[in-house]
């Protein structure tokens, strides 16, 4: 903050509270949706998706009201260097909070989608997989709230354990199909709900790559993504 | 713009021209990389394939770039209200068109994977769903340098074409898989480029809307998605 009146300092103070309340806030919204997207997966229990669904447009809302509070609060209040980077790293972190609320939102339209889930057998993985890719939104955040780059750092070393989920669910589901292909349609759903519960683990990775360069001023250490038969070039977004 | 100071006038001007020059320098780079990854997929040219995912890193330093003059220029030059709403919509852009080429890197990844294309049938009608998702990328891209709402409008309408590509491609493939089992762990790549390249026609659609908001100063008019048999609820971006 470059102003020394007391007054804006006290507003500042005020906005960048608001903020992060809003930021807990919405990383609650988002965990709750993949909690219920993945329970109304279990339970084929429509209503429940179409909650999700609908709920997405409160998490939505709340990323516009972040917005606003940050760039409004920019043009106020005129925050320098450290102030103005707290005000980007909220802003940049609810973004990605917000994609991770529409990965939810997807997995819940599959839901009508299959119907079978008894004889799916890899879908039995998904479970697991979606509490630990849940547990790495939360801690990211609670990096975030914490300031804490170790957790930070942690949180990116855990999401090996999402990536792995996926290879094995993309191979389980592959063989399923060719040893059932009268379930090929519905297990294709289920290869992109993997997909998603994959992408939220990469986004929870990205929001803590934010809050350790936020806390430490250089990047994240890149983590040794350990070598798969597909894992082709370095970066292993695409892995099987 | 607040200050009448003509010295600051003259330097947000520079700044802003040049955060436009750099938004349409990410964008016709991000084209470009779907252009490439369409190729290195027909002719499956892993060198090709492998420069499209080298090459996002420069898509990725020049959105880092685009967020720090951003930062940098409303810090400095406290600019207000609709000057500070330029600044945000070219720095929201150009997060949307840095996914876009994401999408594009993940397309080039997955060129390795898929080594039998001849017997893909399905595969044949990438190229044609390409074309379409990015010329949608390059229209919204000039609809934002003109800012033209009824250029942006037609984006989002011409989305639709993109969707009708995505649900005939997933239907062929889920039926090819069902008549050659031993090519659906090849198929199931195919799927999720397709719903890469879906995803790059939403994300062009996204650039249209802020554009129209930007130009018009309300919502964009939600578009008639018509129905789809799998199009339960309203939103249909998960639609087969």
């Amino acid at each position: 903050m470059n102003s020394g009146n007391e007054h804006t300092v006290k507003a500042f103070d005020t906005d960048i509270n608001e903020l992060r309340g809003m930021v807990a806030e919405i990383g609650g919204r988002s965990e709750q949706a993949i909690a219920k997207a993945m329970q109304a997966l279990e339970k084929h229990d429509l209503e429940l998706a179409k909650q999700v669904v609908e709920d997405d447009k409160i998490i939505d809302d709340l990323e516009r009201r972040i917005d606003d509070l940050t760039f409004q609060t920019i043009a106020l209040r005129a925050p320098m260097a450290d102030d103005l980077r707290e005000l980007i790293a909220t802003f940049k972190i609810s973004g990605v909070v917000e994609r991770i609320g529409d990965y939810a939102k997807n997995i819940a339209k599959r839901v009508p989608l299959i119907t079978q889930s008894k004889t799916l057998g890899p879908i039995s993985l998904l479970p697991s997989m979606s509490k630990v890719a849940s547990e790495l939104v939360r801690d990211a955040l609670e990096a975030f709230a914490r300031r804490d780059a170790d957790l930070a750092e942690e949180v990116s070393e855990r999401d090996q354990i999402v990536d792995d989920f996926y290879t094995s669910i993309f191979r389980a589901t592959i063989t399923h199909m060719i040893e059932n292909p009268k379930t090929i349609g519905e297990a294709a759903h289920l290869l992109f709900i993997a997909k998603n519960l994959e992408r939220i683990g990469d986004h929870a990775t990205n929001v803590a790559e934010m809050v350790y360069f936020a806390a430490k001023g250089e990047q994240m250490p890149e983590r040794d993504r350990g070598d798969s038969p597909t894992d082709i070039w370095d970066d292993a977004e695409v892995k099987s």
